[in-house]
């Protein structure tokens, strides 16, 4: 039911009119990216493909459209039989993607495309926000590891999706249990002010966390004064105290002091740990401080000024009348669209380094030999293929960013505002549909 | 499992430390407003009621909290008979806050109000960004209907929840049929361009829809040419056609020229619909259009450019070991925040019209006679009040956003940025705690 009323009013007329077993080719791509931004990162296929194993109709649902007539008999009785049984390929998680990229083609009936499209708007575009703002985050963070952290700033199950997005584009853990236990990644966490709080004194509360977690446990030493709990935890925890989070001030001077502070009592191994409103820009801002790691909570998960890919649904190509395919576009004003099925290869030069994204109309590009194909193929005839969802799922996807990453020329990691750091360019062949 | 790791090492310390069972008083409260904005509106609260009855921890998740070492054997114990014992109380679900406002009270043992930290800040700070951008929306759309068509824009259940918040906000309908399922909330929906391009003119799109879904139905027009699909469909429809879409291109000069056209074929009653990524200053801009009503999608689920309203859950009060309660606070630079349990109303003047939020600290503020006290239990002894949850939640939440929008002065329905339009006030008593 994460489909909107059009959706399954377009199927009823569609049927009505016995268009809906039409087969289509609907195409999910981003128009442009987010103002300024050098790339794209591909974040949720794997829930896609996960979701689609429970994109049912089940009797709740269908007494609801049935009781509020949303659609016809004929329209019930199709949905309550719906299974995907088409094709779905497009670009594997964790790829970089450009404006017009075809990140994901769904080919199949008009009736069976036509409602996938919020569910998979949905996820593409959330998913896809999130990562796109956690990778420029990881380049900003360079080797240092940066913890996830948001999960209070969003929706309940966003932040499950954005912590797994976030992992996938290079985050090395998560605060967030639910994406632990969902996908096997990595938890961790310090300590609120609130612990603190709890406790009579500050000497207390970090007595009962090092008693309890052990000497390794990072300590939140900014409630009251930072100096004197960071001289107090020192004294408690020994030199092996594992680290201290800083959530405050001017964490740039707060660094350096907290750090000279600790090095000077001899807690030399003892880590730094930030956290309050981190972005990326923030992040880089802190590159030259003594800081181990960086905890990213609001403008992680609301995808650090683009909360949303923006990326559309669109049927680009469908049979006529002869079984034969056609490309389809609309006109419209300032929202045009390229018809045809897609497809998709990164021109590398002789070096690896990439130079272009191109798009073939109707077939594949020639590859000039350095060049890597783009498209993967996740359902062939309604059946998954194995290694793209789930745990091994968010593994792969993270490999491949960092692989995909690997081959960008340098300027993608710009922060400042600019063009897309490759553009994208279309092959049409003559015969294209 | 909406859960920080961090909690549950809290957890773990304070069971420890013996101070996990010291009754707590935390707070959620947002220190601003975001940028510009004159009001927020209280969102989610019904959602967090419902959640709370599923906050439970089973054997996955004990299984893996156990495997992957998160807590220890004690605290695994602790939190397999979980349930929420206490009380919950704050403003109800529609209310208008501001800064500082006590938006909701969790009153129980540390243990158990501190593990509900992240599930409360999650869906308080989603469902009132999208309540906040929204109720501007409907401000702006005057006695227009607005439609809320974001779903597809925002993670799949965010989209439920975002639906949920416009209609509290005032939205007429959704196109999310799983929030019409969930929460009794009508439903609505028009065609995609993919319908049009679906068959093989647009002739043919229309008469299948009109066939199917009757004269009533609203068609979507800028598929290809805008003057020629209006009077291609008042010749197939009548005088009887519900009305037309447009999602593209300059509207306010569009929706001039459809309705002339419309009038001069007769066709009078039949309604203009716009979409096209509008927010509150678009719609605001369409004002003088004649227009009928707006679709809105992307501005209203990522919160028009504020996608989190940026609250947070502090302990404000605690236990000290003989059982009385002392005010607690950080005093971390730049995030201070106040002490001591939180009591407010709302001070009006003697026509009605909202002049400053009070806030008690310790005690509820003296009511000067047309004050509106504004705390409402939820949840007492553990035990769920009736009224606030589900459809019948929704249904008070919107009628309690139009009562306190109306006593509000009429500056709060400006866009332009400007400061709350009242301000908050702190009443402490001599006693307070």
């Amino acid at each position: 039911m994460f489909t909107d009323n059009y959706e399954l009013t377009m199927l009823q007329a569609a049927l009505h009119s016995g268009t809906a077993h039409r087969r289509g080719v609907f195409e999910a791509f981003a128009r442009r990216l987010p103002d300024g931004r050098r790339y794209g990162v591909v974040g949720g296929t794997g829930r896609i493909l996960e979701g689609l194993e429970n994109f049912r109709f089940g009797t709740d649902e269908l007494d609801f459209l049935a009781n509020n007539k949303v659609v016809n008999d004929e329209t019930l009785a199709w949905l309550a039989n719906f299974k995907f049984s088409g094709d779905i390929y497009g670009y594997a998680e964790g790829e970089l993607y450009f404006p017009n990229s075809p990140i994901l083609t769904i080919e199949s009936t008009f009736a069976e495309a036509c409602i996938l499209e919020t569910y998979v708007l949905s996820v593409l575009n959330h998913d896809s926000a999130i990562a796109s703002a956690a990778s420029r985050m990881i380049g900003a963070a360079g080797s240092r590891p940066c913890i996830e952290m948001g999960s209070r700033r969003t929706h309940e199950e966003s932040a499950v999706a954005a912590s797994r997005a976030a992992v996938i584009a290079g985050f090395h853990s998560t605060s967030n249990l639910a994406c632990g236990l969902r996908y096997g990644v990595l938890t961790q966490g310090t300590a609120a002010h609130s612990f603190t709080l709890l406790h009579d004194t500050e000497e207390d509360a970090f007595r009962a966390q090092l008693a309890s977690l052990g000497t390794g446990t990072t300590l939140l030493v900014d409630t009251y004064d930072v100096e004197t709990a960071v001289r107090l935890a020192v004294d408690l925890a020994g030199p092996a105290l594992g680290g201290v989070r800083l959530d405050s001030g001017d964490l740039v001077a707060q660094a350096h002091e907290v750090r000279s502070l600790l090095d000077s009592l001899g807690n030399t191994s003892t880590r730094i740990t930030v956290t309050s409103d981190l972005d990326e820009f923030a992040i880089a801002a802190l590159a030259a401080a003594p800081v181990d790691s960086y905890g990213v909570g609001t403008s992680l998960v609301t995808g650090s000024g683009a909360p949303t890919a923006s990326m559309v649904y669109k049927l680009v190509s469908r049979e006529d009348d002869h079984g034969e395919f056609v490309s389809v576009a609309k006109a419209a004003k300032n929202k045009a669209s390229v018809g045809g099925k897609k497809y998709a290869l990164r021109r590398l030069n002789e070096r690896g380094t990439a130079t272009s994204e191109v798009v073939g109309i109707g077939s594949m590009p020639a590859n000039d030999g350095n060049d890597r194909p783009l498209i993967q193929q996740f359902i062939a005839d309604g059946v998954l293929t194995p290694g793209w969802t789930g745990a091994e799922g968010v593994r792969r996807a993270a490999a491949r960013h960092t692989a995909s990453m690997a081959e960008m020329p340098g300027a993608a990691r710009r922060l400042q505002r600019g063009d897309p750091v490759i553009p994208t360019e279309y092959e049409q062949l003559a015969t294209a549909t």
